[in-house]
Parts: structure tokens; sequence; C-alpha cells
């Protein structure tokens, strides 16, 4: 046992992921230095942030190049240690990557002390996918009860407790997962309200149906997981001031460029993108006037106002202004 | 003087407006009733919602029908009243639409008493046009000074607010507008610190030039009017954290359809999506560990996982997570 088996990027991939992309290496068997701890490996998290760090795309995150290691989560078993954080025998949490056996330093590793839960849940439920899921529902979709919540991928990782949790406060909640073993997993054993599947003939009635079973209809939360088709078609269903919780786009990697563009820079960047009408908030607008008859009147706001002269050329008017002909407020003179 | 003249639309265009979507006639002279009082109108403001309001596809308000008079906020001269709340010479604010006469309830017309500012700045820089930019910069926006706040069609009622205001908190204000004479005018006589001119060769880089003169560079808050590629040109140069009031589209409604599905329903629906990565924010990660494993012991929440075996295995098993052939959270065991 004096080697290490590693996986390796081989080369980027362009759309589709194929297991060419990767390579199998023998390594040799990692040394801890001071401080550090050898780690065998029993379990490996596969994420689709994954498909981030193989891009050639910028990304929130350090990309992989081909020829390193790929990174990830895992749970592994102390066989070896140079700290007293961590003793032989334990077992720990890390982000060693693709590798039977790894040498890092002790804290580095969260050690596992439960009993109760398999030690695999440190990289599903209870590990990034489930705080992930728990994050982008309670501080960005902000469910109440009552409200629809839809999420996607949903017998996945994150979306398997992001519906538990929105239906644990109340929500009616609605998974969209691919084939119906998956929907009656959700359903059935997760106890979603309904699940639709999005590989099924008449998706979109079904997810009408699904949506449209409370009283108040449409969907209120989405927690978005998946991008592409199946985004685009709950999207328009969105209820007024809803909130859409943007976490992953893994389908729009196998798109023309155009089509993910802008989902990617508002995801990357943690954007807040945010449609807003201004009629909505009429209580505000007597004092927002007044504030702004202030600075124009004491010139430190300067206004423009292309002027079209009579009601008959109102059309030609704004036909302009829509080809932004126009020059400041577009107005009409109806008098002279 | 028995006749009103008013704009009707006469059909539903696709793509670029024409004048020939529009129909001027004449009309009955309205005649007020009691509580009501006849305007001449004096001031028609045209404004890019309009665009919207002729459209067959759903927005946030009543559209405007063929054979229907249009829509727009109007400045205008009581001259005939059967209402106290108003007398014969006032001048009042409403929205009475594309014509010359009106006879409209007197509460739904706001007394303008204003004199040191001219009254058709309530149709622009201190009426809808200028709330929306105060509305927008400050509640979504938030900028702080020293940030960079980019706003397109800089030169127009609402960006021409949102720059001087944004140039008030002591923000790096960078204007787009279309050809030189406006961006003279939103650099000269706005105050902006630049302005780029997106119809001009070279405007990526002009762009990239305006907004990296600050030290932090990028764009930390837009105010986007437009849509369209100006839009796509501005999101990927978006700074992490940064935010994006979605108050226009204007030009998208000449795009295919596929291109403006995302932004249209973002915005008619006030949605407000938020890109977010879990790892922003690693100091809540143990309370909400500790908060699901507490419900995952107690059976609360229930998970699945997809095992693969052996480390060797771990390319395929990525790639088919990746097309959704795994069931719950995918894992590689790397023991037996």
């Amino acid at each position: 046992m004096s080697t290490n088996q590693q996986v390796i990027l081989r080369e980027r991939p362009t759309g589709w992921v194929a297991p060419e992309h990767f390579e199998l290496i023998a390594s040799p068997m990692p040394v801890p230095q001071d401080g550090e701890v050898l780690v065998r490996n029993h379990w490996l998290s596969l994420d689709p942030y994954m498909r981030s760090r193989i891009s050639a795309a910028k990304s929130y995150a350090q990309g992989v190049e081909p020829g390193q290691l790929m990174v990830g989560g895992t749970v592994g078993e102390v066989i070896e240690s140079r700290s007293e954080r961590l003793a032989v025998g334990d077992t720990v949490l890390a982000a060693t990557g693709w590798q039977q056996y790894a040498a890092l330093p002790a804290k580095q590793a969260l050690k596992i002390e439960t009993t109760d839960v398999p030690v695999s849940a440190y990289l599903g439920v209870i590990g990034m996918p489930g705080i992930t899921a728990w994050t982008g529902l309670m501080t960005i979709c902000e469910p109440k009860a009552g409200e629809t919540v839809v999420v996607d991928a949903a017998s996945g990782a994150v979306g398997s407790v992001v519906g538990q949790l929105a239906k644990s406060l109340g929500c009616h909640v609605v998974g969209i997962a691919g084939g119906p073993a998956k929907c009656r997993y959700v359903i059935d054993e997760l106890g979603f309200d309904a699940c639709v599947d999005h590989k099924a003939v008449g998706f979109e009635q079904a997810l009408d149906q699904a949506i449209n079973q409370t009283a108040s209809k449409g969907i209120d939360c989405l927690f978005e997981n998946v991008g592409g088709d199946v985004f685009e078609a709950l999207l328009p269903r969105m209820n007024t001031f809803g909130r859409v919780a943007l976490c992953g786009m893994v389908s729009e990697f196998n798109r023309p460029p155009a089509a993910h563009y802008t989902l990617r820079a508002i995801l990357i960047n943690r954007l807040k993108v945010q449609g807003f009408i201004v009629s909505d908030r009429m209580d505000t607008w007597p004092e927002i006037r007044q504030a702004l008859h202030q600075r124009v009147a004491a010139g430190q706001i300067k206004f423009r106002e292309s002027v079209a002269h009579g009601l008959e050329n109102a059309p030609a008017a704004f036909v302009g202004m829509l080809k932004g002909e126009n020059f400041g407020k577009q107005l009409v003179k109806l008098t002279t």
C-alpha cells in the first residue's frame, strides 16, 4: 500500500462531460508533516459545482487545471497523526479531492463524533448541500405558510432538503424531477405535495395542475438548481413579488453560450436582480417628489426634455423614443 | 371647438413600433359630470412603459386594446369644473391619455401649485420617471460612497436622475448613452464621471476604461433601463455582491422571444433573483448543520444517496450525475 490513487482532470470539457475528460493515476503515498494527518478517504462527494470548476469560464472559485487533482469533499479515517488535534481512528470531514489518501493540516479536517446519522450525511443532508438548501430557502426565498414553493432537482441532495424544510413551514411544495421513480420518492418518501416529471410529455400542463392546487395559484418561491428549459418553464409561472434563489445552473453548461449568459453572471457574482414597478409603492411618492423638487429647484438636479408638438406627432415621437432618438424626457406639447 | 382629438391604438405591433400602429381620430368633446372637471391638456408624457401596454404579452398593468385610447400622463388646465376640489384655471397632473381634452373625477387630478419648476417637470424629473430613479437607486441598488454606479439611457428621464443622485452620494458614476451629443451632455451638464457611447466602435473597451477608473474597478450598482445587448455587456462586468435594479427592457421587444424571456419574467413579476454561494457565509454553517442534524436524527428530514463504488468509477458517476442519472446525493465509496 505504497501508492495513492487519484483522479485528475485530463482536459476541459465543452458541453457534456465525458469520463475521457478524466484520468485515474497512481501517485506516491502522501506523507504527513508536523501538524498534519494522513487520512484514508471512505467517501467522496460528487456535486454539480464541480462542473464549474472544470470549465474554462470564470467562476467564484479557483478552477481545476488539466493535470490537477479533482477537488471534492471527503469523509475519511485518520490513519496517521502528527497533530494533537486528531488521533488515529478519528473520522473526519475534509475537502481532499478525488483520491484515496490525503495528507492535510489537522485544522483543515472536521472531526465527526456523531453516531445517530451515517457519516456520509456530512457530505449531503447535513453537509454542504443541506446547508445550501437551508440558506437559500430561509434567507432568499423566505417562504411563508400557505405559499407555494417549487424546487427542481427535487430528489437530489439540495432539493430534497429544500422541499422538506418548506413543508415544515406549512408551504405547498412542488418538486420537479426526472422520471416517475424520482417523483414517487419525492411525494411518498419526502412528503412533497406534488412532483412533476420534466421528462414526461405534458410537463407544462402537469406543472400548472400542481402549482394551481392552492387558492393562490402560481409559484411564490423558486429554489432553482438546474437552469435551462426547466427554469424557463418555471419563471413565467412565478407570482408577483415571488422570490427566486438561484443556486445552480448545471444544465446551462450544455447550451449555447448566449442562452445562459445572464443566468451565469447573476449566479457567480451573487447578484441581486430585482424587478420593480414604481407604482407598487405609491405611498412613497409624495415624499420622494418633494425631495426631488427641492433638488431641481436648487439646481442640484438637472433635466432635459425632448418636445414634439401636436398630438398628431405623438406616434412618431413615441417611435423615435423607442429608437433612442429623443434626448432627455420625451414630451408632446399639445397646445401652442 | 366642439370636438376632441385622440390617438388610439390601431393595431398591436410585433417588433418595432411604427406610426401606422396608431390613428388620430376626432371624437365628441367630453362633458364633465358632477364631481368631474374638464381639462385641456398642455403636456403629454411619452414613456417606454407604453411599449408594454400595446404588447399582447402579459404585463403588470391593463393593456391598451386596438381601438382604445392610448394611455399616458398629462399636465393640463382646468377649463370647466363641477367639483369644489378644483377651479377653472388650475393646472393639474393626471393620467388622461393621448388626447387634447379629458373629463375626469377631480380627485384623480393632482393640482400643481409650484412656480419654481416648469409644470412639465411633473411628467419627468419630479414625476414618475424621477420617482422611478429614486426608488430603484435607493431601495435596490443602495449605493455606497466610492462605489461605481452604471446607468444606461443615461441622458433620459430616469437615467439622468439616477446618475445625479448617485453622484450626490459620492459614487463613481458611468452613464451609457447613444451618440456623442448625449454623452457630452451626461458628462458636461449632468456631472457624471464618464459616459460611454454604446453605438460607437470599441464600446466594450471604452466601458472597461470608464468603470476601471477607480481602485475597486467593475460595477457595483447597475440601474438597468434598456435590456438587450447593452445589458449583456454590463452584467458580466458586475462586481461580486453587486446590485441590479431591473427597471426597463425597452430594447428587448425587438429581439426574438427567447432572448428576453428571462428578463421579462423577472421584471413584470418584480422578482428578486439573487445568486448565492453557500460558502460566502461559513459563519452560519455550524448552527445550520446542527439544526439539520437534529431533524435528520429525529427522522423529520429524509435523504437518499446514490453510491458509486471505487475511485475509478468517479468520472462516470460524475457524468451520470450531470445527466440526472443519480437519485439523491451522489457519493463515491472509496473503500470496500
